[in-house]
């Protein structure tokens, strides 16, 4: 059917969308949700349909810029338009909503059409509840996992071993990577580190990074870098590795699902070419993994997967009930991973961490004793040249001091009501508070600890300042942190003995899942 | 945060929507996703986020034609944007995603969301599928069909028995409700019948009633037409019952899943006010239920979930391995119906299955010998006499002639290739061929079988006739049928052992689904 063009003008957010009067739709026998295909001069988009009464009359097809684009549309062009089939990867989608399993060639058929924007949101949220509610099989998880990284870049690195760590979160305050990668890179190994922006946290990797140097790198910028330093620590927004993974996530995130935790962190790891990786994974009351054995069933998991993917991984499980070092916050956390990279200040958790995690890598490529190297790396002053290097090559300042990074200059004291000693501290109320007082967005915002759990407290004692940019930031974080009582402080755990009172009337039947 | 509004210009489908651009979105802290609360003049919208760089630029808000309407916004106002929490439903979605049950205030909330149009594609599809894989108690069945009627509107009929039925479907040429309603109705009881255009068939009763008359009536038209000849035969999608049904079913057709069949069915008749229902549950290979077992299950679900919601419901299984009557397609089932209830012609299965069903309902009423009742008012001209003062009552023309019914001039014979005995018709295949001719677009369009299975056939007997409004719908539905063989004949079944080869490789733990 010939039907003249109206341009929209705007986006429809990547998928090829048209919008028919709701005569010709049935005229052409299709469905909102359905396929057409839209000719113009030899050229063709498969394209869902939106319909309309209000906007297109009869005779009209309404063309989003992605379409517009795709077929050098201008307004008033006639297109010819023809029902057309879902794309191929639809029925192996529905294969897995109905329990079915499915095999390498069917998971990347669905992976390409994601990245090519083919699925619509309904689509694309079916497959990810049906991985959520019907799991996968390992067989399954490769299939994914590789085709996640085969559907985008590869750095292509020519080295034999080539390491990478992945901290798959949940702790505040975790800046060991900015530790880590200098280290190995000062070991003379590889490691083209990317990270994430913070989505839900107070900082990802990137945000803390960014204080120092710019993150968002090109891949080539990324191999420049890698080639001069042996390592890198780049944003993986901007760049294409495993590109699925970002469009996964924008049905994961709303839903606060992540069926994919294990194919999003490995096709990373598979496209900047990793041959050794560390899983970092914070365990314990208040981080993602609750008890040691959900931890080891996922160590067990990411290390057979590693094995189907030719990666060898080892994963490290860490104490995860309170933030890492003392800073929660972009710029508060650049500043405590600088100074303890020079030796300006230990915090005992965070040079621990990284000295464990940097040894560990360093004995997967063949060092012995990588804790103690890792440990003489960091002492001797070579790990914090590397990173200095490594800003550089960024594009930052290398000689970049504490003092430089800016931090919030409204600054309030939060106070122990009581004697006693620090039992715990609830590091979702910590997020909360330091995301309220202004965190990720205003670097210079977040949380100072003063104490931590098995710190002895007086009555009047500083237990964490808070940092914002503005006063009336600043104001709701401590309202917030006066409502929520994020840290524990008692004479003895005896003395509070009631955990939580249960209503009555729940009915609940939980699946296990790991919080996002 | 002020932005200055661009119009899109266009609608988003009925949910609010609103476009950032990145940096403004960082601003306020929100990811696309994400919600926002618009205000202007002190009227405000909850609106969910999208972002987009190249036609948004920093400072200005996109606004799609829903918001623009709702809060009088014109190109260049400003408005005030600030970050919303997500609507207190998306709680129990995820709630129910993971394993819980819901009691009928958190249904209730997500239902009257889904009315509204707060929840985003993804958190809509979210709910349905998680319906779909955890299923539904049956305290959460009778919680969200309550909800989906209550939250739309209601025919309010004051009278003490209304009767209706509803086929579940899946078996094409089925024209039962035709002969049903008039021999109801006859018989001096109400039966609001409200019914669907095909949207995978190729007919729902609603097409074949447009054949005789205008099915398109408002609440007003309908109770009317109650109120004047106490039956109806309208369009259900443009009044306003149960309107939860229609979005639930923009998920569950793309996914072709169907986790709200008895919702769905028992909202509809909550809303019309029925108080005796019979449903009908056509079962047998290449239908939706496919054994006697499966339907017994589904019609202890339906009586019960009747019993809690103050409906006594009867099931009535029937044969559902070949189509009903001869018929299949708009005007040719119009036709069949109008000759079956004038008594022209009687094909055994159709009348067999009206006077039973009406039967049913008859005796759900009071009534003795319900079938007896049913047939006498078909056979003595009452139950036509009734049929075509619906007719006028709807606008039609009440002496309507069979041949006044256009059906397709392009008309092919589709002859058997062996002698022997119609063994199965796939349905299936036979709803495609249809499909391909036209319907229920082309409503002149079908099939009309000239046997049935158990009958006898000679090579070079017709089998069917394909009817279509063009030649080449016509020679694509023939070449359909060609390929698909959709009528088995053999001189005994043992000729033909061989059912399926199943290729090696398959994996397959399948889930009980109705097929839509």
């Amino acid at each position: 059917m010939n039907l003249k063009s109206k341009l929209a003008g705007i986006e429809s957010g990547g998928v090829f969308v048209v919008i028919l009067n709701p005569k010709d739709a049935a005229d052409i026998g299709v469905h909102s949700t359905d396929r057409v295909k839209v000719s113009r001069n030899g050229r063709e988009a498969v394209c869902i349909v939106d319909v309309s009464k209000s906007w297109i009359s009869k005779g009209s097809l309404g063309i989003y810029r992605e379409v517009e684009k795709a077929l050098s549309i201008k307004a008033g062009d006639v297109v010819d338009v023809a029902a057309a089939d879902a794309p191929r990867s639809m029925e192996f989608i529905t294969k897995k909503m109905n329990g079915a399993r499915l095999n390498k060639q069917e998971m990347f058929a669905i992976v390409k059409d994601t990245v090519e924007r083919k699925l619509s949101d309904v689509e694309l949220t079916a497959f990810v509840s049906s991985l959520h509610f019907n799991g996968m099989s390992m067989d399954e998880t490769v299939a994914l996992s590789t085709s996640m990284a085969e559907t985008g870049k590869t750095l292509g690195i020519k080295e034999k071993i080539i390491l990478d760590k992945h901290n798959i979160g949940g702790v505040p305050g975790d800046k060991t990577s900015m530790l880590v990668v200098p280290i190995i890179a000062a070991a003379g190994y590889k490691i083209p580190k990317t990270s994430s922006r913070a989505i839900t946290s107070p900082a990802g990797t990137s945000d803390r990074v960014e204080c120092l140097c710019p993150v968002d790198l090109s891949v080539e910028e990324i191999l420049n870098t890698v080639e001069k330093t042996n390592g890198c620590l780049a944003w993986g927004g901007a760049v294409d590795l495993a590109p699925a993974d970002d469009m996964f996530i924008q049905v994961e995130y709303p839903l606060a699902i992540d069926p994919l935790l294990l194919p999003s962190v490995m096709s990373k790891k598979k496209a900047v070419g990793a041959t050794h990786v560390v899983i970092d994974m914070p365990t314990g009351r208040g981080s993602k993994l609750k008890t040691i054995g959900a931890a080891h069933a996922l160590a067990k998991d990411f290390i057979e997967l590693g094995k189907n993917m030719g990666i060898i991984v080892n994963c490290v499980i860490t104490f995860g009930e309170q933030p890492i070092g003392y800073g929660v916050g972009p710029a508060l956390e650049a500043r405590e991973a600088l100074d303890a990279i020079s030796n300006v200040s230990s915090p005992p958790d965070l040079v621990e961490k990284a000295v464990d995690l940097a040894g560990a890598l360093l004995e997967l490529a063949g060092e012995r004793n990588g804790k103690e190297l890792a440990y003489k790396l960091l002492k001797s002053g070579s790990a914090e040249r590397k990173l200095r290097q490594i800003i550089g090559s960024q594009g930052g300042d290398p000689k970049i001091k504490t003092n430089d990074i800016e931090v919030g200059s409204h600054i309030a004291e939060i106070r122990s009501k009581t004697d006693g000693m620090i039992w715990w501290i609830a590091n979702h109320d910590i997020v909360k508070i330091a995301r309220e007082a202004g965190a990720p967005k205003d670097k210079g915002a977040g949380i100072l600890f003063r104490k931590k759990i098995g710190d002895a407290v007086k009555k009047g004692d500083v237990v964490m300042e808070v940092y914002a940019e503005n006063e009336r930031k600043l104001h709701n974080a401590i309202a917030l942190a006066e409502s929520l009582n994020p840290v524990g402080v008692y004479a003895r755990p005896q003395d509070r003995t009631l955990i939580e009172k249960v209503p009555d009337g729940e009915d609940h039947k939980k699946l296990f899942i790991l919080e996002r």
